[in-house]
């Protein structure tokens, strides 16, 4: 499968990623309600990053991607700019490799983030979202000390990594009629489709982004990558203002729509996982779940695989949620 | 195995619950972490009941016994009393026999118990735990209506329907060296430990209480059951005033020894397994894993399996622990 005119990412990119991060990654379960397919009338299958290492799934790129540098590169260090999840995926992986890591973190970054980070040994820099541009920051940094960026999800291995999700999911319910994932730079997004449409050429699949940050539903409908204003939305994993150079038109080809719901929506879902399937998840993880409950997902779509894509809710948020 | 003078509850007993709750119970699955094997130094598996149907392990002794009712007694329906899991455990059981359920519930239950019982389908009679004998209170219900007592923990059946949760553990981790529960009533840790026993005879079995809510240590130290004040522990499934008149010689004769962690011990525990684990699990359910995480566990026990007790836990409570 050959997508866009500059860059081929295939299903055998995904494969190789697969064999790379084999016993280094968790093979992550898949939790199913009798409550949630009652309430929906689908067949719905949740594959739990929260069980990933790190707590979501940007483990699974970050470690193909670092893994896969030349040695004498890899030896100086990596360095990423991430709002959370990203960067633990990056600590992380540079921690098991042996190499030393800098992560540039917003300074509103969820406080359990910055934590775990620095518990994978990684050196964080500061900057500020709103004044500074995260991406130009991270090149600086790097270039002062002689390391190697490793993007959130425009990176050929980052997105295959991420695919390797769904050759777990559908190997453990192989007959889904869809897929569906949150967008947020679309490495996730892009990673699951190549790994669905390879696995299984009529499996549908849709990305779910929250209202206010539907950069991808905006460019999507357009057909080309809109930009938005920094986006206000609960789910921090997703507040992206424009989607991925590499990833877009890997969407545009692989997706069938790009569903929209509300904060609020996200918010009955991240309750619902939290109190009746006993599942810590995070705003992200719940926004492809409120999809479902809300009945976003055409008809014919009986058997759902959601991708959940972490766990590392805020406990701040936590403790507001039944307030 | 026979314990006790006037009452044997075997092995077999156990075995047999598990062919008749097959099918009905969820196979819940074992959760490990990276992070607790290396902060306790043990290796720590979490037999997590918080995904039992009903969100707790109660479901096992209450559909064993009520199914094994005689037809005509069964249809005119059960009655329970409950601080919560058992309430539910009764209630769907019943619903799924498709016979009527009283639940008697403390004033001060948790609300999410509450409803989830009321969404069983059971009815609900309220008592106050403090100025009303809740025992004797449901056999002036079931007398009333002409139905039957299942008691929460003090019943052959109910007993042997707990310990199926650790046959499916042993089944899945047969190399553990010590098998850790709460104790409440005691049904839950007795079941347990004839199914542990039974499974492997040279395991060690220990119990976890808090302090304030130590009837079963004082008990098992005095040789003879103790009763205390009502305990005011945050572990509300374990707020018991005396072990059980069957489950105390059970516990008696099989475990090593009851262990004792304070409610902050708890809390630590509870923070702990659902910020970095993932896992939604009830103050009970933080029980035995505050223990583990305290090093109360003597040496020699490396391999532990951890009955968590389930994961419903009151979101007032959840809202407040990162305070």
């Amino acid at each position: 499968m050959t997508i866009g005119e500059q860059v081929a990412i295939t299903f055998d990119d995904v494969l190789d990623a697969a064999e790379q991060v084999k016993g280094v990654t968790n093979v992550t379960p898949v939790f199913t309600s009798r409550t949630l397919n009652d309430l929906t009338g689908r067949e719905v299958f949740l594959k739990c990053e929260s069980f990933q290492r790190t707590g979501a799934f940007k483990f699974r790129g970050a470690y193909n991607a670092i893994s896969r540098l030349d040695p004498d590169v890899r030896a100086a260090g990596v360095v990423a700019y991430s709002s959370g999840n990203h960067a633990q995926g990056v600590a992380l992986s540079a921690k098991l490799l042996g190499i030393p890591a800098i992560i540039c973190m917003p300074t509103d970054a969820p406080k359990v983030k910055e934590h775990a980070t620095r518990g994978y040994g990684a050196e964080i820099v500061f900057f500020d979202r709103i004044a500074v541009d995260g991406e130009a920051f991270q090149y600086e940094v790097a270039r002062e000390r002689g390391m190697t960026v490793i993007p959130p999800y425009d990176n050929r291995h980052i997105i295959a990594g991420q695919g390797t999700a769904v050759l777990e999911l559908l190997s453990a319910e192989p007959n889904l009629d869809a897929i569906i994932a949150p967008v947020g730079g679309g490495g996730l997004m892009a990673g699951c489709a190549i790994a669905a449409k390879g696995m299984a050429p009529r499996i549908r699949v849709f990305g779910v982004e929250t209202l206010g940050a539907d950069d991808t539903k905006q460019s999507f409908d357009k057909g080309e990558r809109v930009t938005i204003p920094p986006p206000p939305t609960i789910a921090d994993g997703i507040r992206l203002r424009t989607p991925g150079d590499l990833t877009f038109p890997i969407m545009q080809s692989l997706l069938e729509d790009v569903l929209v719901v509300t904060d609020d929506d996200v918010l009955d879902a991240l309750r619902f996982v939290i109190t009746r399937m006993k599942l810590v998840i995070e705003p992200s993880g719940a926004v492809p779940v409120a999809a479902v409950m809300k009945g976003l997902v055409p008809d014919g779509c009986q058997r759902i695989g959601i991708i959940i894509s972490g766990g590392n809710i805020d406990p701040a948020l936590l403790s507001t949620l039944w307030a």
